[in-house]
């Protein structure tokens, strides 16, 4: 890529929802010049002028009609926000290339396709964090990180390689997944840790912060998240999540059962097998 | 304290088991002089050899009777042998006060006990890592954290404060605590994360290393830590390890309860007293 190159991709980016993610998407399509105009789509006009402040958009809109004509649009809202909001783009803009930046994809794919002339390709950037809100925003937040990508049969080739450019422009590399298979994988790789994590922080006693040592902090970091967020996404996605789930809580039942029976091969085999997987994903 | 007037406090400082914990209480005795000798004590004359190049030890015994009779002894081998290495040490140096840097406390307490003229004061500090072995030492590894001292109504009051000395002196603020007590909190607060982590890791297909965001990969850290320290931890402390890890599976229960009815109030309230309990423990 000769990025110094290259002229604007687009003519003008609309943000739908500029918090974390959407704030860093606008930050990074500023400052790479990837397009000419970023505009941010929301309800709360203190919180947009927060992010114009933070250079996250160049503009904002409270009302969809009010904007211009946009080439892409990014929803970044909570995920059950993301249908509703998607349609009423589509609705507006019927020419416009639509994504996302959602943690969960069958459902939100499937309410977009309602309409087959909606030009709507579904991503996920793994980028998320314990923290919320475009205060925490970075123009760096997707450089090396892994963006999945789940467009179906229905999406046309070309749409799909331009929100490939649109996420490769600005650092992530993408990975392509079917909508469900998606939701299964993510279920075990992140929102189950997010319950396992909340389980754990629920469970200690308030008056152990003493005793608190780093294997606790580490294990329960993401329980500090955004709680409305998260209801949403395990509640969107809960089939995957109760399936994953309880392949978790069946393990912690072995670990039970060989501290019962004092099984130390089966305790090493546990714990061992717990090693080498979290050894072969690195730090 | 007006650290740059002390004499030092000791004579000869014996660490037996000279890992991450014994090579990392080495160093910093030595770098604030609070001794004019550290021996190390262990079986492997190669690895004791690494320690004296690193700077842990001064010099180094692989059998006791070859020591200079110390002033304390800190056992610093994993769990399960430190009982053993405990006696043997009372019975080689009956004069020399021995604490310890082991995970558990009601059953080495209670092995040392077993002899009423043992000048033993059980001791542990909160800073372990999923790091092990000599070559991970700091000695700034003590520095601000907390260390629980076990101490009994058996113990002499002289004892106890010099055991508070020792730790305080590289670096740490202490806290007492029954030795039971101790261990029940502890297997909530370490022990009980440990077997949670490696749970979520063993459960973890190993196709999906792509799809690893950054709250999977801080869930399962400690994951990594070294199997056969873990298993004698988990086995010591298995009944309390039990009774916790029992409150966590029930907690995860009760979230495949919400999610299952969809019942969105008790997946609120379980999201927001992990994150209540997350928060007041600070990052």
């Amino acid at each position: 890529m000769t990025r110094e190159n290259q002229e604007p991709q687009w003519n003008t980016v609309a943000i739908y929802g500029v918090g974390l993610i959407g704030g860093s998407i606008g930050m990074a399509l500023r400052s790479r010049q990837r397009c000419r105009h970023v505009v941010g789509i929301g309800r709360r006009e203190q919180r947009l002028q927060k992010a114009v402040e933070l250079g996250a958009i160049d503009s904002f809109v409270t009302d969809l009609a009010d904007a211009e004509p946009p080439d892409l649009v990014v929803l970044c809202a909570p995920v059950q926000l993301l249908a509703s909001h998607g349609r009423a783009v589509a609705d507006q803009f019927p020419r416009a290339l639509i994504t996302d930046g959602g943690s969960t994809k069958a459902s939100l794919v499937a309410a977009m396709e309602t309409n087959p002339s909606t030009r709507f390709v579904g991503s996920h950037p793994l980028a998320g964090s314990d923290k919320s809100g475009v205060e925490y925003s970075r123009d760096d937040l997707f450089e090396d990180r892994v963006v999945i990508l789940t467009p179906t049969e229905k999406n046309a080739a070309q749409d799909l390689a331009e929100v490939t450019t649109f996420w490769e422009s600005i650092g992530a590399r993408t990975v392509i997944m079917d909508p469900d298979e998606h939701d299964a994988a993510l279920a075990m790789t992140s929102h189950v840790p997010h319950v396992v994590a909340a389980a754990l922080a629920a469970a200690t006693p308030s008056d152990h912060q003493d005793l608190i040592a780093g294997g606790w902090r580490d294990t329960t970091r993401i329980a500090a998240a955004d709680v409305e967020l998260w209801r949403q996404i395990l509640d969107d996605n809960r089939e995957h999540v109760l399936d994953k789930l309880k392949d978790v809580r069946r393990t912690i039942e072995e670990f039970e059962l060989a501290l019962t029976n004092q099984d130390q091969d089966l305790l090493v085999r546990l714990l061992a097998e717990g090693k080498r997987r979290r050894d072969a994903l690195g730090n």
